[in-house]
């Protein structure tokens, strides 16, 4: 019951709709389009990301032996759990790259194939793109209010489960964060990992000045030392007098971390104090329940803090912790679909979206059409699995924080803010598009 | 890499401490102790979920050769590596039962073992209970307002990866709920699991009657058909002429679902239709972003509802998706510890919590006190691992539901509300554990 692997992690609705499929032999070609409907709030952009695990999941995606047998204790029928025993996916995915900046309605994926193939994917392919991609568009805006420090994701004891402290610190490498204290997502996706100590070590000692020397000692490299468990004044001033002590045995004190208090004040006072003691290479790194809007404040009031560590409102995006976005058949047979419940009607036909450039290079506006159409644009999604095989190459976190770099930079600057721009990211929809929609609804009229 | 057992998946200053304890010999015994500092906005309670989850891991818990390896690249020392190789947990673990109410301030879970071994648990038992806790909690506000009614988790799209999505059906069960839509959680945890079809289903096909008939011939055992598509009452009014021409086939139509729109009224003009069309048996269930306020609300206003699938306001505890949670040192090598920092100072001592009942059975009060106190009351905190062992039985979650339930009816009824309720429930600290606090108060302020 590998969640990276088993198909087994859906909604039960995903393998009674198939069900029906194979039982009524309905094998026509359906496309299903991801899009966000609505941005959360005080955002004005989203960030894609996710796609390197999801297409891991469709090239494996089966179901074992000892799934079957249980499905069949379900109550599905023999001849469909024959047919999910050698289950594979062999359609077609488009995509938009990981690091691009997005926009409501816009397909980011894009999957083709057999009605019973796209649907089974549904649930878990918005489990691993939703988050991703909510992670990463909460991470950006850490990016956009501090982008030259040091940024270090701390969440996974908030982060909601394993999976998700992992994405987290991939989603925020994706966004321009440094690092991650998660060890475990530092080995599977190659991120620097940090880290300094927690108040236990200090309390686990009766003085806290020996506490300092003995972490130093027994980790000699990129020492940083926590100095707010008792009088974080009194505590930087100990970091004076221990650093020549240090330097002796060949030990340099890297940062001292701050994790409580007024962080305004006391960097500086800490600074301060770290300065005259000729201490002015020793960083400060702060943390504790820092928001985007609390680093926003501390960098614009120029407070002399090198790096932060983001946790709990980063991992659960905490001031919008989920997004609109929904997995929807845009046609199936050759014949565009569309969904017209209240409130949640959607945009019918197999899509692409085009984005245009002015002359600086900034985004000037999207351009979602049909598929089929073309403009002298670049088009945002592209193949990325065909018959399914994975035809993606792999890229590394680092290239595709380049890209997010590279999309940041060309976004218009009034949209660079923490609350809502108005008016939005002009995001306009082709004519032969309205028309197509305008006619499935006067069809749907008639009905 | 399996998360079930990796230490891997930590913080890395956990290790970096770990490390500093191995190199100066620190092996005295610690304690420290889980607990929750605020209660999230509007809740009254807490409900503790995830032990077993806890339990298996820390049983399992050690580094693979491999894992070894990599941390060897990382800097980290030989012989500490060593260490680690046949690392185990061989400590103490007393723990609340899964399915107890408790409050701010009160241990919910209690590790005693030589500092390191302690401390490596840290983010990852974080990580598991703090989420379960949070869902668990969250759950029951759907369980308050609705008691009678039929209610399924349904979140695993958006919930935060994959294992929040298991843990999410997991700690609504035990808070109430009687399914999941999650296939995968079905089987791990033997939560009953229910399905309907999405809305994708109905538009494969040209017409909406021939997806009604097709789904109930393809899955004839627990039909749920799905009605807003397109509009709700006419769909409604063919459920009543499809009805008959499935009973002749054996089918019963069991119930309809809503997605969108007003649900009271789209409910009650439902019920009107099935009702007047000879299908007084036909269940009403509803979805579609649904909160415990609008559950309440369609509950309080008698909207002829039965079930409802409750997704992403529940799997991402929207309104607060996280608690103030923290895992500290209360006590090492026999001496209590305390931490100091601004506004995050913590009772010292290993500690116990007592809760009194009234002579009707509710709960009175608790007492938090020092692990050696006694009183004539219901100590909460049970041993649950002893020397690495687990001695904590095996529960089903329909007994841990049966304890919610329990739990709930002894709360006071004050309590049992969607908004804060003043005052508070009484959580009172023993005179032995303030004069301890007072005593390194005075301590620390002559240090």
């Amino acid at each position: 019951m590998n969640p990276d692997k088993s198909l087994l992690l859906t909604d039960l609705y995903e393998l009674t709709m198939m069900q029906g499929y194979h039982y009524h032999k309905m094998e026509g070609i359906a496309t299903f389009e991801l899009f966000v409907r609505k941005l959360p709030k005080n955002r004005n952009f989203l960030l894609f990301a996710g796609l390197e695990q999801l297409l891991c999941f469709v090239e494996n995606a089966h179901f074992d032996e000892e799934e079957i047998d249980w499905l069949a204790q379900q109550g599905l029928k023999k001849d469909f759990l024959e047919y999910l025993r050698t289950f594979r996916f062999q359609g077609d995915i488009y995509a938009m790259a990981e690091g691009t900046i997005f926009f409501p309605f816009e397909p980011i994926l894009r999957v083709t194939a057999p009605i019973a193939q796209a649907q089974i994917l549904e649930s878990r392919l918005m489990n691993i793109i939703h988050y991703q991609t909510l992670i990463a568009s909460k991470a950006i805006r850490f990016s956009l209010v501090a982008p030259k420090k040091n940024l270090v994701e701390f969440g996974l004891r908030r982060a909601h489960g394993a999976e998700a402290s992992l994405f987290a610190a991939r989603a925020s490498f994706i966004a321009g964060f440094s690092g991650t204290s998660n060890v475990l997502a530092g080995k599977m996706y190659s991120i620097p990992i940090s880290g300094t100590m927690a108040h236990s070590f200090i309390q686990a000692h009766d003085v806290e000045e020996m506490a300092f020397y003995n972490y130093a000692i027994a980790n000699p490299r990129n020492v940083t030392i926590l100095i707010d468990t008792y009088d974080t004044e009194r505590a930087a001033r100990y970091i004076v007098k221990l650093a020549p002590k240090l330097k002796e045995k060949g030990i340099t004190i890297e940062a001292v971390r701050l994790d409580s208090g007024d962080l305004d004040f006391l960097s500086r006072s800490v600074r301060s104090i770290l300065d005259s003691g000729g201490l002015k290479n020793t960083k400060i790194f702060v943390s504790g329940s820092l928001d985007e809007y609390k680093l926003e404040k501390l960098v614009s009031s120029a407070a002399p803090i090198d790096g932060f560590g983001i946790g709990t409102s980063l991992d659960t995006s905490s001031d919008s912790p989920y997004m609109d976005c929904v997995y929807k058949l845009q046609e199936y047979e050759g014949k565009p679909r569309r969904k017209r419940s209240t409130g949640k009607a959607t945009w019918p036909g197999t899509k692409q979206v085009f984005r245009f450039f002015n002359e600086n290079g900034t985004f000037e506006k999207d351009l979602v059409c049909l598929a089929e159409e073309e403009y002298p644009a670049y088009p945002l999604l592209q193949p990325v699995m065909s018959k399914g095989k994975r035809i993606y190459p792999n890229e590394t976190l680092i290239e595709i924080q380049k890209r997010t770099m590279s999309n940041l930079e060309k976004l218009p600057s009034r949209l660079k803010t923490l609350q809502s721009a108005q008016p939005p990211y002009p995001v306009e929809f082709s004519p032969p598009l309205i028309n197509l929609r305008d006619k499935l609804e006067r069809e749907e009229l008639q009905m």
